[in-house]
């Protein structure tokens, strides 16, 4: 695969130094512009391929790991941290980390950052306003290693670590119906995002399965699934004539507002409303009742995804091509669910 | 202050190069303990000082700042960190994180890890365990800027950045005089680690100043303040023939336990019992009632910690030795205290 060009050939036709020639084909911001041209053509013109580049750059070893996570204190991504250093600790890596706030533009600028090489691998979670992933495709023609988690790029082809959400929606939705509720709500995260959608389409599955109606009204969408959001959602289902008698939250946030707006109102829980969450924070083996939720097992997608993004670090002859590990969850059941009359 | 023995002269003399010199000054793995030895003892008899080495290393401009916490997912460490990367990012640094997860062992091998100068200052919380600072004294030596926040090494000779906890202590527990608590009870963290004797000092001088009776079996000491840990707590306050009519807690997660221990026990908060915790977590605005606390300021200390790494690093000539910030925190006051016998 690799020409036969090597990156010191070209700096010796452009009188250049080597870690020039690399900069500027890497884009770097200390190289003038027309540098970066005249570089360019050259490299194309003795068919100097992105392959050698990568070949070259991988030569630095600098035993770390760069993570770009949309907040470094929502739990979900800390635990993912976690995880992660804790596999790279164990290993002799070293982690980078990098906040994009959610900003599609930040998370742009801190790729540009990580393409000066000071890191041999990428962990990401992307921004909640990314839909382009034109950024990310530059580390594949670097031969950077890149693996996504959680909130993955739907259409481009790369390593992803997920959970079932599909299943574990359809799971979580599945134990309400077992335990005798007939008409379940649903509160739901972003649809631009895929595990959200993925959980909206896991419960109404559930819902086919059992022959129960899809009432569209039941199904409130959310911005970032906040306590406030839930708050609005749950105020939503007591002022309907005919209220849900069994809510399947997209995460465990709404989840607490709705038993607190519900029990505030007279409601008992689980009796005339069973209430199931998503993702095991602490709040849900505190609240009262205990809430049932899914253990999404961040501390082991970090794992997960530390793991695979250091074996395409150091096994790069046995690169075989993107991987997707799909892991699976646990509905952990509490107080919140089990209703008497069909316990299960 | 500095040697007229250059570096170069030393490797000269000894045969070596300047990167072996350097590395074996600095202890690093990749030397053997011979040439250790002997460039220690050459360092010695040409008059080769510490500073020269630390001038020498500090050339390497990496732009990378590290930081040791106990746990990546305690919320509290999380916000630090969150701080630290907002502060860092836009000053053009990056941050590489390791947890000591409350390990002594750990935390020293991460000093060994770091002293290879990968990065240009080291940010740190203590391990709950860790006594002894030996191993952060070689940074000084290297003349590395080193930062500690919360859990800082109270015998050494260095930059901190703490919040006033004797002072929140004493606000909190004449918040709780002011509602008209007679006999506070206090849980307390680990009488090891300086924050938290703090916290008990400031509860006492609290009482004394209003004249209450300081009553030792009141006084229940945690191991990590965790939220089993203030439920053990909250069943014994239960089990005094004189209960306590207000409850200081060093933090928020044995301050919930206590909340919904009592509420099971039929006691009304804050009527009965008012209570108070520390570091506002997002539970004591979600329990009910709503809990009133210490707001710990997580994020600005994190901030400040990177504020005043980053000046060390770059304006080393008008550095004046070591600096104590102490941030002010504050009192947000919630449902769980305000009894209308005499609010305030």
């Amino acid at each position: 695969m690799s020409s036969r060009i090597t990156l010191k050939d070209l700096a010796k036709k452009l009188n250049l130094s080597p870690s020039t020639i690399s900069r500027a084909l890497a884009d770097h911001h200390s190289i003038g512009e027309e540098t970066k041209k005249r570089v360019r053509e050259k490299a194309e013109e003795v068919g100097f391929t992105p392959n050698s580049i990568a070949a070259s750059f991988r030569k630095k070893k600098t035993k770390s790991i760069g993570i770009i996570v949309p907040r470094i204190d929502v739990h979900f991504h800390s635990r993912v941290i976690s995880g992660i250093e804790e596999f790279a600790y164990k290993t002799g890596y070293n982690v980078t980390i990098f906040q994009s706030k959610d900003s599609f533009v930040r998370e742009k600028e801190i790729t540009k950052i990580l393409q000066n090489r000071m890191v041999e691998g990428i962990i990401v979670c992307l921004s909640i306003e990314t839909q382009d992933y034109e950024h990310f495709k530059r580390f594949k023609k670097l031969g950077m290693p890149l693996v996504f988690y959680d909130r993955v790029p739907s259409s481009l082809d790369a390593n992803k670590i997920i959970v079932n959400d599909f299943e574990s929606a359809f799971t979580a939705t599945e134990h309400l119906i077992k335990n005798n509720c007939k008409r379940i709500a649903h509160i739901a995260g972003s649809q631009n995002t895929d595990i959200f959608k993925e959980r909206l389409k896991g419960y109404t599955a559930a819902l086919k399965k059992h022959h129960l109606k899809i009432d569209p009204d039941l199904i409130l969408p959310t911005n970032n699934l906040s306590y406030e959001e839930g708050v609005i959602c749950a105020n939503k289902y007591l002022e309907m004539e005919s209220r849900p008698d069994g809510v399947f939250c997209a995460n465990d946030y709404t989840a607490v507002s709705v038993i607190q707006v519900f029990r505030k109102a007279g409601i008992n829980i689980p009796k005339d409303v069973a209430i199931v969450g998503f993702s095991n924070y602490p709040i849900s083996g505190i609240i009262e009742p205990n809430l049932t939720t899914v253990n999404d097992r961040a501390f082991q997608m970090g794992e997960a995804a530390a793991r695979l993004l250091t074996r395409q670090i150091e096994d790069e002859e046995n690169y075989i091509g993107s991987e997707i590990i799909t892991l699976n969850t646990e509905l952990i059941v509490r107080e919140s669910s089990i209703r008497k009359a069909s316990n299960k």
